[in-house]
């Protein structure tokens, strides 16, 4: 039997404590487009991205990422999912389809950290509303109409006080992920690490943060912009906006550019990308960086991600 | 069995009657950097490639393409393609290992159209000169030394006279090449198309030229810039050395920016290429532009492609 | 007696038979900010304009520019200004303070090629309303807010059936403007001219249109964008829009990028722009271009601005 | 009698105990032009730049800034300063014609904080050496051809341990330079200060260095660039060649991008600067910044200028 694969990234489903504080930063200033909202959830998407939502939002008393959601490559690779993880003793919970507006059937299940994944392969791919709607053919909304505007999800970012290794095992071994870059530390074997199904460098990465309450911790939701002077517009409009953020600054990992700001309603961390490479390579050998390293691969150069306060908030997922 | 897969793009190998010319403009104005001059061949590659080359040069009587080459995803590949393909009626041709330098075991054959292929698996990685190594860890030689300075080869594009939907055929069906967009005509049911194995929208395209007097006609080979900006800097620099160019415009097919320019050497055709959008969704239809929409699918806004003088030379491949 | 100096370009005073569609253009996809409707004249800036108004819109049955105004240096010119232009000939007419919202007392008059000219030296410099205003204390509005979002009025460029040397003359022997580059013909001395008062190239051009109906031909106002890559992103907004234009391309004369595009509403061109040099030379020799030069004058690369059907409309100043 | 003028910023010649690592610094990674080495001294420009020389570097024990040259407006403003300042008690020294290479006789004096100044009108304006000339008639040399590439000289930035606006106030009553920003302190009227002669918020600024051992400390020369992306490229530059340097960030004043980096050969900090806005206005109120606003002043967003050990370096001037 073909093993099961994951094809992509699809989407976080956010839960906020502040519903239109969150909406006005998600849609106003990044931008976002509203595809739908049924039943108490507001589902979005970048106006580049082509299925339904990759992000989505709902009131709940407590900031936390509900769910990340994975896109299968096959069809029968979601029941495929469920047998193989089942079978390694992880619990597998069946989603019907339209539960998740616009998603066919999908399995949820955790981490050894906690951290809930869905996987699914039917998604709807809604036109956007015609005044909404680009004048290109494969492009679904107009670019540049509203706020930062990023094209597309990027990538997701998540935190445990667990073994990094342990996790990236999880991933790999499980779920097909492949490691592409990663800081060693002189004990532990693996401090962070960045994995990959697509030739990007990260669809997720993971990020040590030992000290935390609880293993299931949440980093960050990126999204990415083509250009990096679209990045220092987003630094324009955040500050004229009154909100802080980290960045513009190059990360030696990915060599992507970033600038790293939370979202006022839950808290949530949203990092703004762009340039890096892609990974074509089937025989890629990860890059490992020493703890020496670890700050040229953390940050090239520009503002660090080190050490503020911004950076210490935090949220489950 | 597991079908035999290509992972990527490897190289264009030139003949070209002007090795001077062409050198200096390949190393000195796009500013590919050479890894090994061997056996009167000049293997090159951009900053950001890690293969041994993606590029190659060797003087020769007439200017032609000697072969496009594609690295297998997985070692057993070659010989499972080789295997396939003479299976389906394909002459197949080995090539030991290191007769092109840095390469291991391959083989090379010949499309419908007699556009001359490569597959091949091991492939050198070699580290850039101390004097040339990036500081970082995740890349060859340092950025910007040179030229125009790009990134990595992105995709190559191929021209003919035979039927386009043919060829699409046997790169799907013979290579699993999937397709992401073309344009329908009214007689015909495909008269270009772009193709992948990777998540970029095309890692070749098919051109038509009805009226050339071979069927394996060479269109280009494109180098990727990360920013727009750069492809502007590129316009500067070309002009500062008097060689004329097409753009910069925006495609609608690829969403991408462009540049063509033609090596004065050889007559190939460069296109420096940024932005456009990435393909995730294993489920994605291929977008049809019809005749009519065409020209909007070939320069969505800028310098356009057609009728310019400089675009109708051609090598053959 | 010092003689009296223009300091800057103040406004372009525009009349249109479709006020709307005009409105639209200029409000929604250029992105300008209305500062007040008064009398049926609706008065308009960029966010970065400092002065009560750069551009403004009135209903006429005639497309045309009303009057092109110019801020004295100092407030006695206006005063000085009027009898040396009464002195040489010109019928020069006073404005009342109010009379043009903003704007304290003025006068008006005629070119040779009969383009109405203002000049005034008292302007308001109203902040932005509260919402609009930007954080930074040298910033009237929010910097993209909405459309292409241009940070400033650049300079004008009007159009003559007369001998251009004649219009220059006058503009630099009444008004005191430099000549900064201009194209020579063989047997006229000025084909095409661009003079200024500050350290732009050009506050004002000249261009010839030998055949138009009448001399006083006006060819664009031109809005100042920070980045190259501002253009680009102005070239997806008007292409979403359904609005053609011409570029992006790079004058030779000035090394400013260019785009052309046309407010549906009247035909009055506007110019976005970009980059170029600056000229901090009290001893500036005028840079010359023959015929022959003057396409690489026009168009260094790019899309080129000649033969272009969307070139050939024209409005009266 | 008209009172002299000055035109504009002309050039910075700096001592350097380390000739050979300067010149590496200033003409293979800044990426400076040398028009010409005369008795010691290596006189060098921007591609962009129009005089014989914008900068000079020569050997000496010790780092110093040994004059700051500025351009008068008119021949004859020589003399009009020279009779000017010595009449309000500064002592003026004559320099005669090529004593600079490329330069014609000229004064020089120092500042109440005894800066050195000196003034010139004539200077040659060579074109560039064949090969590295310019296909464009209004630019010197070739752009992009080496380093990062900036394209003219833009500012200086002098420190002291004076009263900041003693010095401002010489600067505006005896040289005519303008207030354009500036920040004030709750016991002090000027704690900062950026004036102009040209239409740049700044061709010279004043910097508190209140523990300063001698009050004629140099805080910067800037270069410029046209696009905030080029800042981004020169940032990769610097990280290649394992220089450190400050930024990428905004100022609040000027509104414009920066980067820091020191000259290592000399300790001299060179600013390179793109962005920020232009000041037309003859009637421009300076903006005042407060103490509490400073740091949005300083930097608006980004890597912030403040508690660098890099920044706490210094030459004398």
């Amino acid at each position: 039997m073909t093993l099961p694969e994951i094809a992509k990234l699809g989407h976080v489903a956010l839960i906020t404590p502040d519903l239109e504080k969150s909406l006005w930063f998600f849609r106003d200033v990044i931008g976002l487009e509203v595809t739908e909202e049924k039943e108490e959830t507001i589902y979005m998407r970048a106006w580049g991205d082509f299925e339904h939502h990759t992000f989505s939002l709902k009131a709940g008393e407590k900031a936390r990422v509900d769910h990340i959601g994975w896109k299968a490559k096959r069809p029968e690779d979601v029941q495929g999912f469920a047998l193989l993880l089942e079978k390694a003793g992880t619990d597998v919970e069946w989603v019907k389809a339209g539960e998740e507006t616009g998603q066919g059937e999908a399995i949820r299940f955790k981490l050894p950290s906690q951290h809930a994944f869905e996987i699914y392969y039917d998604m709807d791919k809604p036109l956007a509303e015609e005044d909404k709607r680009s004048v290109l053919k494969n492009q679904r909304y107009k670019s540049w109409r509203k706020g930062i505007s990023p094209r597309r999800i990027d990538h997701v970012n998540i935190a445990t006080s667990m073994d990094i290794s342990q996790i990236h095992d999880y991933l790999a071994d499980q779920l097909g992920f492949k490691l592409r870059e990663y800081v060693s530390g002189e004990s532990e074997p693996m401090k962070a690490a960045w994995l990959s199904v697509t030739n990007l460098v990260h669809d997720i990465a993971l990020s040590p943060r030992p000290n935390a309450a609880t293993p299931n911790q949440f980093h960050h939701i990126s999204y990415w912009l083509d250009d990096s002077q679209d990045l220092l517009r987003a630094a324009d409009i955040l500050s004229e906006q009154g909100i802080k953020f980290i960045g513009p600054g190059k990360h030696g990992i990915s060599q992507a550019l970033y600038l790293y700001v939370m979202d006022p309603g839950s808290g949530c961390r949203v990092e703004l990308f762009s340039g890096g490479y892609l990974i074509f390579e089937p025989d890629w050998e990860p890059i490992v960086w020493t703890e020496e390293e670890r700050s040229v691969g953390n940050t090239y150069w520009g503002d660090t991600v080190q050490d503020k306060e911004e950076n210490q908030l935090t949220i489950e997922a």
